[in-house]
C-alpha cells in the first residue's frame, strides 16, 4: 500500500479498505460464551475483546506490539492569542517527548507501547486559517505522509497524540465545519484560557470557517484548510491503520477532530477504532456523540499528547487476557454454561 | 495490631486508626504543579496519585506490592432460589481460581498482583437470615478474621473480591439494613435471575431485615445478622487496611456492601478506599452515592470475583507513573510552570 500523494487517493484508499474478518469475529463470539461467568458479566470488555478480535481477524488474539505516534506542529493562528502558553511551548515540549519526561512517555512505558515523537516542520507554522487555507494540498499531503509512513505495519495497536500550540483552536473549527453547529458549540478552554480568551476562540473559529468555505463542502478539505501538520499525520496514521486492520484507541478532542474528518469522508473510516477517554475539553462529548463512540475512560483528562488513548490501552489489554486468558466452563468444570 | 475478636474491638480498632499523612499530601501536591501540563490537565488521575501519596505518607510514591484477595462463602439464603446459578458452583469456581482460569486471574496478573483465595468454610453454609441471623458473633468474627490476617502488611494496595452463590441478596440485604429506603431500591439481577426471580429476591431482602431488627440499628452487626462469610472476610482486610495506611480499590456491588458497613459504623473508615467500577448491579450507584465515591471505571462489568477492583490498579499505576515519573518544568526547562 503506497502513501496517497493527494487527497482523492487518501478517500480512495479509505473507500477500498476492508472490512472486519466476520469468522474472527463469530469464533471470538462463540468463545464469550463458554468462558467462566455469567453471560454478559465482564460489560464491555466482552464487546471490547470481539472487536479486536475481529480486525485482527483472531478470535483468541493478544496484544504484543502496540504503537504510540506524537506528532507536533506549530499553528499560524497562536499569533491570534488563543492558546494559554506561548508557542515554543510545542519545541520544549518536543524536547520532553524525546528525554522521556512528559504524562505520554510514563503512560506508553507502563502499556508496553513502543513511542516516537514527530516533531512536523515547527519552524514553519500553517498559515493562519483566518486568512484562507492553513496549508496547500502539497503540504496537508506532506504531513499525512509523516503519519502514514510512521505507522509499523507489524504492529496491533495503535494510539496517536499531538502537540502544537494552538491545536484546540484548529480541532474546534474543523469539529465546526464537519459537524454544523455555531462556533461556541465547539469551542473550549484548551490549556486553561479565560473567558475573554473563550469569546477570542469562538471568533476565531467562526472567522475561519468564513475564510474557508470548501472545508463545510468536503471533509478532508475541512482537515487541510482549517488543521494543522500534526492533525493530519493522525488522520494519515489512522487511515493507514483501517487499511492495514490495526485497531486504534482514539485519545481526545483534537485527535478525535483529525479522525472524524476520515469518518464524515468515508462512513466506516473509523470501524477499527474506539474512544479512548472522554476529554474535559468541552465539545469531545458531542463529538464522540456525532460518531457515535462512548469513551472507555471519563476522568476529565484534558492534555492531548494521546495520554487518554495510552491510559486506555490497559483497558483494551484486561479485555483481552480475560477473553484469551479464562478457560471455558467445560476446562474448568464449572455448571452452569 | 491483633486481630479483632469482637466487633466491639473492631469498632475501636477502626475509631482508633490514623488518618493520611498531611505532609506527603502537600509535598504531592507541590509537586504535581510543577509537572509539565497545564494545571489540572491530568483530571482525576492527579487526584487520585495525591491521595495515595497521602496514605503511604510518601509524596512520590509508587506501587510495588499490590495483593488481591479473594474469599469464598455459602449462603444459607441461596436454598430460598435468590441466585441463577445452583450453589455447588461457589466450590467449583474457587477451584477455578485456584488453577488459574477465572477473569480475576487473568486480570490479577496483567496488575502485577500477588492474588489468592481463601474459601471459608464452604461445607457450612451461614443460616438463612430470613429466620435470624446470617452468623453468630463466634462465626463472624471467625470470618473476619481470616480477612484481616490474609492481608500482607508489607503489601501497599488491596483490592479484595468474593465469591458466594446467593450473595447479591446478602449484599443488597445489608445495604437495605445500612441506607434504608425500600427492599426493591437494593436488589438487582445478580448473575442473571429473571423477573420472577427479582421479585423473589426484593421479597427475600425484606424478610431479612424483618427477621433481624438489630441489623437496621448497627451497622456490623447488619454484616453479621445479613452478611456471608466472604462479605465479613473482606470487611475485615479492608479494615485492617485502613489501620495499615494501605490504600483499597473497592470492586463491586457485594464488595461496596461489606465496606459500606465499616463506613456506616466508623464514619471515615473508608478515607483509605477509592471506588475501582461502576457495576452494572442496579444499586450499586447509589450505594457508591451515599459512600460519595465516584467510580473510576464504568464499563458495565458486574461479575465480582474483585475483577473491577483489579482493572483499576492500572488507571491508579497511571496516575503514579505521570505522578512520580514526569519531568517538572524546571527539569524540561518548558515555559509556562
Amino acid at each position: 500500500m503506497t502513501t496517497p500523494a493527494t487527497l482523492l487517493e487518501l478517500h480512495a484508499a479509505l473507500a477500498a479498505a476492508t472490512g472486519p474478518d466476520e469468522a474472527a469475529r463469530a469464533g471470538a463470539q462463540e468463545r464469550n460464551g463458554q468462558l467462566t461467568k455469567p453471560p454478559g458479566a465482564l460489560g464491555r470488555l466482552e464487546d471490547l475483546a470481539i472487536w479486536y478480535a475481529a480486525w485482527r481477524g483472531d478470535a483468541r488474539p493478544a496484544i504484543t506490539a502496540p504503537q504510540v505516534l506524537i506528532f507536533a506542529g506549530n499553528h499560524g493562528v497562536a499569533a491570534r492569542g488563543v492558546s494559554a502558553f506561548p508557542p515554543e511551548v510545542t519545541v520544549q515540549m518536543v524536547a520532553n517527548f524525546a528525554h522521556g519526561g512528559a504524562a505520554i512517555n510514563q503512560l506508553s512505558t507502563l502499556a508496553g507501547a513502543t513511542m516516537s515523537v514527530h516533531p512536523i516542520d515547527l519552524e514553519t507554522p500553517t498559515a493562519d486559517f483566518t486568512q484562507g487555507p492553513a496549508m496547500s494540498e502539497a503540504e496537508v499531503m506532506a504531513a499525512i505522509a509523516v503519519g502514514w509512513e510512521a505507522l509499523d505495519p507489524a504492529s496491533d495497536l495503535l494510539v496517536v497524540g499531538e502537540m502544537g500550540i494552538g491545536n484546540t483552536t484548529s480541532a474546534a473549527a474543523i469539529a465546526h465545519a464537519l459537524f454544523g453547529g455555531a462556533a461556541e458549540d465547539w469551542t473550549g478552554r484548551g490549556t486553561g484560557v479565560d473567558d475573554a480568551g473563550l469569546s477570542l476562540k469562538s471568533k476565531v473559529v467562526a472567522e475561519g470557517l468564513a475564510a474557508n468555505p470548501e472545508a463545510a463542502q468536503d471533509p478532508l478539505q475541512a482537515l487541510r484548510c482549517l488543521g494543522g501538520r500534526e492533525l493530519a499525520a493522525m488522520a494519515g496514521a489512522i487511515a493507514h491503520a483501517r487499511v492495514r486492520h490495526i485497531p486504534v484507541i482514539l485519545d481526545g478532542f483534537i485527535c478525535t477532530a483529525a479522525a472524524a474528518a476520515l469518518e464524515r469522508a468515508v462512513p466506516g473510516a473509523l470501524d477499527h477504532a474506539v474512544a479512548g477517554h472522554g476529554s474535559a475539553e468541552q465539545a469531545h462529548g458531542r463529538m464522540l456523540a456525532q460518531l457515535g463512540k462512548t469513551p472507555l475512560l471519563q476522568l476529565d483528562l484534558r492534555l492531548g499528547e494521546g495520554s487518554g488513548g495510552a491510559l486506555a490501552i490497559q483497558i483494551l489489554r484486561g479485555a483481552l487476557a480475560c477473553h484469551s486468558g479464562m478457560a471455558t466452563f467445560a476446562e474448568a468444570g464449572v455448571a452452569g454454561g
